[in-house]
C-alpha cells in the first residue's frame, strides 16, 4: 500500500500552479461557456443524478490543476484507509464508519470481538423488524390503538438530516413525523399540542443518553402523556431510544424498544445509521430507507474513482477549494428547485460548517489559509424573488448550487399560461443558471448584470429514495475530500464545547461570572 | 431645511477615520468588555425591546467616530426626508411610505388629489371591519360554513414577512394561517391537501397581480375547490385580492374583495401594509395587528434620535459598517433564541440582501466599496449544535446578531434538573455570547476559543405583537440607514430582472438559446 502523507496543501507543486493561475483573475465566463463545453462538463452522481459544472467558468487548465491536487492530497487513498477503519478522526481517536451503513465498500472491520458492519447491519434489520410490527399493528399504542404518528427529539445531527430527509420525502409517508429539538419549550409545546399521544410513538435520539435538550424535551413528552388524563396511557410504551449501547437511556424500563449506534458515526453523518433508520423506516417503510441507502452506496462508489472527470464529489471538491482558496470566495448557496428539499439546505450547513469550520489542521497547527465557507440557502423560486438581488448585483461573489429535477415529487399539476408549474418551476432554473453565469450589459449601470457567478448543477429525473441517498451521500464525500485537502479533521467538533460548559456553569448556580451573570439575568 | 448630500462615504472625514483606527486590527474584546462598559452600553428599541451592543467589542474612539459619519452622512435628514415624502427610490422614481402605515409620523401627504396616509390607514380599517365579519360569522364560505384557516398566496415579501410574523404570534391564532409561494407544484399541492375548502379564504397578494407564481397558485387552488365535488362550493366566495387599484385582480369578480397597497410600498417593506394587514387581522384579530404597528411606530421615532447612543437601529446599521467596510466581515448571523422566530432570520434574509446587496450608488455610478452582507440564521439552541463549529473556530470571523426572550410565548414549561427550558435556553443564550466575545486558551490547540467575535443583542421580556412590530422596525430601519450610508438605493431590486426575462424566453417558445435549452431540457 502506498504511503499516505499528511500534509498541508499549501506545500504542494499543484497548490502554487492553482495560485499562478488564478492570480491572472477568475475566467470571463463568456469565453469559457461555449454550448460544447458546458454539455459535456458533466459526471454521473448515482441514484439517477448528475452532477453538472460547466457553469461554474472554470477552464481546462484549472482543471488538470485541481486533478493534480487531488493526486497531490492523496483523497482515493485516504477515502480508502477511512472505509478501512483507519482512526480518522483524530482528536477523538475514532474511526469513521458511516460508509459502511449503506452498502459493501471496505474491508469487515472487527473491533473487540464485533464485526461492525454486522452491527449496523443488525441494527438496520431489527428497526426493519419493528417498524413491520408496527405497520401491521402487531405492535400498537399502550391504550390499544394503532400509532399513526412517530415524532423525533433530537437536536443537531439527530434533528437537521433526518427532518430534512423525511420533508424530501413526506408524500410517500405511512405514518406521518414530526420532530422535537429546541430546548425553548414553544417548540415542544406546539408540538406536542398537534399530535394525539395515544397514537403517537416517540423516538429519544442521543447517542450519549445525556443531551440536556433532548432529555428535557422527551419528559415533556412524558409529562403531556401522563397529564392528559387518557386512562391507561402508558409513557414508557409510546416511547423508543436510538443511543449508544453504553448510555443511560440503553435498555432502560422508560423505553418500549432501544436500537443502537456507536463513536464511529458522527452526529451530522448519521442519517443513513439507526438515527435516521428508525424515523424513517417508522415513516416510509423499511423498503423505501433501503433504497434511499442504495443511492448513497452509489454514490460511495462513484467517490472512489481515481479520474476526477468520473468522480463527482471530489470534482465538487476540488472546485469549492479553487473558489474558496484561490478566488476568494467565503461562502456557498444552495439553492434546491424542488420544495420538498426545504431543509436540505439547512442539513448541509451543518454537514460543511461543523465538519470543515476548523482553524487547525489535524495535527493542531494553526493555518495560514481559509477553510469551510458559510454555506446558506433556501428553495427556488422563492429565493429569487428574496436574496438572489445579491447574488446578482451584490459586490461579493457568492457560488451557487442548484438541484433541480424534470419531474414534480407529487403527480399533481396545472397548465397554465401553455406550460405547467413544474416547466415554469425549470424554466426558471435554466434562467438562473445562464443568468448568473453571463450576465447582461445595459446603458443604465443599475440594470447591468457583470455575470462570471459561477454556478453547478446536480438533477435529476425525480427526487426518489435512491436520488436523495445519492445526493447526500455526494455532499458527505464532498465535504470529506475537502477536509482532506485542508488537511483538517473533519469529524470532530470541539468549537461546540465552551457554549455548553459556561451554559452548565449558569444553570449550576456556581461561582458568578459578572458578564455571564449579566446577560443571563437580563 | 438643510441642505442634504448624497455623497459616497469614501469622501467624507470619518471614513478615513475609521480607516486608521481599523487599520490597528480589531479591538481585544479581553480590554473591551469590562462588566462596567456592557451594563451600559444598551439602548431602548420601543415594544419593550432593548438593543445591546456591549460585546461588540466596539470601542468608545470608534463610537465617536460612528457617531460623525452618521451625521456626515446625514442620516437623521434623510430620513426625515423619505417621511415626508421625497422621491427616495430614485430608480423607480417613487416616494417610500412604508412607515407611513403606522403612526403619524412625518407630514401629510397628499398626491393626486389623494391623502395617502389616509388611503393606507382606510385599508387598514376596511381590513379590520372585514375580519370582524369573518370573525362573527356575518362572512361565511359559499356553503355556509364559517372560515377557519386562511391561506396566503404571495411570493418574495408577499410571503416572508407575514409568515415570518404569523408564525411568531402563532399561539394566539383565532383562526389558522397558511402559505403557499413557490411555482413548484408540490408546494401547492401540499398546502391545499391539508386544508378544508369550505372552510378556507385564500388571500392573492401582489402588487402588480402579474406575478407568475401567485398567480398560478391561485389557479391551483380554483382548481382544487371546482374539483372537489362538493356541492354549491363557489371560489370566487373564498378569495380575497391584496393589490394595487390599478392591478388586474383589482375588483375583479374572481375576488370576494380587494384591499389596497401602492407603489410607495416595496415587497418586503409590505408587511404592515395589507399586505401582512389582511392575512395577521385575520389570523389574530386586527387588535392584534394594531399592537404590532405600534410597536413599529414606536422603534420608527426611536429612530428620528440625532444622538446614536439613544437610536438603536442607527448604532446597529453604523456597527454594521464599520464590520464590513473596515473589520472586512461580509457575512451576518441571525441567532433568535426563540423557535417562535423561526422564520425571521428567512425574512430578514430578504429585507437585507435585496435591499442593500447593490454594486451601483444612487446615480448608478459603480462603487469601490463592500455593499450589504450575506445574511443567514436559525433559531438557537438548534444552531449551536449545527453551524456554531464555524461560527467559534472557523477562519472567518460572522458578526452575530442575537434575539432573546425573558419569557417563552406559550405559558407551559417543565423543571428538570433544577431548571426550566426557558432558563436553560436563556442560559445558552448567555454563555454563546460570552464564549464568542472571549474564547478560552487551552493546551490543545483543536480546543482553543480565539474569542473576539463581535455579537449584539435584542432583548425584551417576551415576543408580544408590539415586540415583534418593533423588532420588525428596527432591521428596517438598520437598512435604511445602510442604504444611506453607502449611498446606495435600497428600495428597487434591478438584480431580479434578468432572470424573469430569460425565464419567460424559454416558456414563450421563441428563438432558441442553445445554453437555455440545453438546462431547460435536461
Amino acid at each position: 500500500m502506498k504511503k499516505i502523507n499528511f500534509i498541508n496543501p499549501d506545500k504542494i507543486k499543484s497548490w502554487s500552479t492553482l495560485k499562478k493561475t488564478a492570480s491572472k483573475g477568475g475566467a470571463d465566463f463568456k469565453n469559457v461557456l461555449t454550448p460544447e463545453f458546458v454539455k459535456k462538463s458533466f459526471i454521473e452522481a448515482g441514484g439517477g443524478l448528475t452532477y453538472y459544472y460547466g457553469a461554474k467558468g472554470i477552464t481546462p487548465d484549472v482543471i488538470t490543476a485541481l486533478a493534480e491536487l487531488a493526486e497531490e492530497q492523496q483523497l482515493i487513498g485516504k477515502y480508502r484507509r477511512l472505509l478501512n477503519g483507519e482512526i480518522m478522526n483524530t482528536g477523538e481517536n475514532r474511526m469513521v464508519l458511516h460508509h459502511l451503513t449503506r452498502g459493501r465498500l471496505g474491508e469487515d472491520l472487527v473491533r473487540d470481538g464485533k464485526n461492525l458492519r454486522s452491527f449496523y447491519l443488525s441494527q438496520q434489520e431489527k428497526i426493519a423488524e419493528f417498524a413491520g410490527q408496527v405497520h401491521s399493528g402487531a405492535v400498537k399504542g399502550s391504550t390499544g390503538k394503532p400509532f399513526d404518528t412517530v415524532v423525533q427529539i433530537g437536536i443537531g445531527g439527530s434533528d437537521l438530516g433526518p427532518r430534512a430527509l423525511y420533508l424530501a420525502l413526506e408524500p410517500m409517508a405511512v405514518m406521518k413525523a414530526r420532530f422535537i429539538s429546541n430546548v425553548d419549550p414553544d417548540d415542544a409545546v406546539s408540538v406536542l399540542n398537534s399530535i394525539n399521544p395515544e397514537t403517537t410513538l416517540f423516538i429519544a435520539v442521543s447517542k450519549s443518553g445525556t443531551t440536556q435538550e433532548t432529555l428535557t424535551n422527551m419528559e415533556f413528552a412524558r409529562e403531556t402523556m401522563k397529564s392528559s388524563g387518557i386512562p391507561g396511557l402508558e409513557p414508557s410504551k409510546h416511547m423508543i431510544a436510538v443511543t449508544s449501547e453504553t448510555s443511560p437511556l440503553a435498555g432502560s424500563p422508560d423505553y418500549l424498544r432501544s436500537f443502537y449506534i456507536d463513536d464511529f458515526i458522527g452526529g451530522r453523518y448519521s442519517s443513513t445509521s439507526a438515527v435516521g433508520g428508525a424515523v424513517l423506516s417508522l415513516a416510509f417503510g423499511p423498503e423505501t430507507f433501503s433504497s434511499l441507502l442504495q443511492g448513497a452506496a452509489e454514490a460511495d462508489r462513484l467517490a472512489l474513482e481515481d479520474d476526477i472527470t468520473k468522480n463527482p464529489s471530489m470534482m465538487d471538491a476540488c472546485i469549492g477549494i479553487y473558489e474558496r482558496n484561490f478566488l476568494g470566495y467565503p461562502m456557498t448557496a444552495v439553492l434546491p428547485y424542488s420544495q420538498a428539499l426545504q431543509r436540505f439546505p439547512a442539513h448541509l450547513q451543518q454537514l460543511d460548517m461543523e465538519s470543515n469550520g476548523k482553524s487547525v489542521n489535524r495535527f493542531g497547527e494553526p493555518l495560514n489559509y481559509q477553510t469551510g465557507p458559510v454555506v446558506f440557502g433556501e428553495p427556488g423560486t422563492n429565493g429569487q424573488h428574496s436574496f438572489y438581488q445579491l447574488l446578482h448585483q451584490g459586490t461579493d461573489i457568492v457560488p451557487l448550487q442548484f438541484i433541480g429535477f424534470t419531474e414534480s415529487q407529487r403527480s399533481k399539476d396545472l397548465t397554465i399560461d401553455g406550460s405547467t408549474s413544474q416547466e415554469k418551476l425549470n424554466a426558471n432554473l435554466a434562467a438562473q443558471i445562464v443568468a448568473f453565469a453571463l450576465g447582461k450589459d445595459d446603458e443604465n449601470p443599475n440594470k447591468r448584470f457583470a455575470g462570471n457567478r459561477p454556478s453547478s448543477l446536480i438533477h435529476g429525473k425525480k427526487l426518489t429514495p435512491e436520488a436523495l441517498g445519492a445526493l447526500l451521500a455526494h455532499f458527505e464525500n464532498k465535504i470529506m475530500f475537502q477536509g482532506f485537502l485542508w488537511n483538517i479533521n473533519s469529524f470532530d467538533q470541539e468549537g461546540v464545547q465552551l457554549g455548553k460548559v459556561l451554559a452548565k456553569k449558569i444553570l449550576s448556580g456556581g461561582e458568578a461570572d459578572p458578564l455571564l451573570d449579566f446577560f443571563y439575568r437580563l
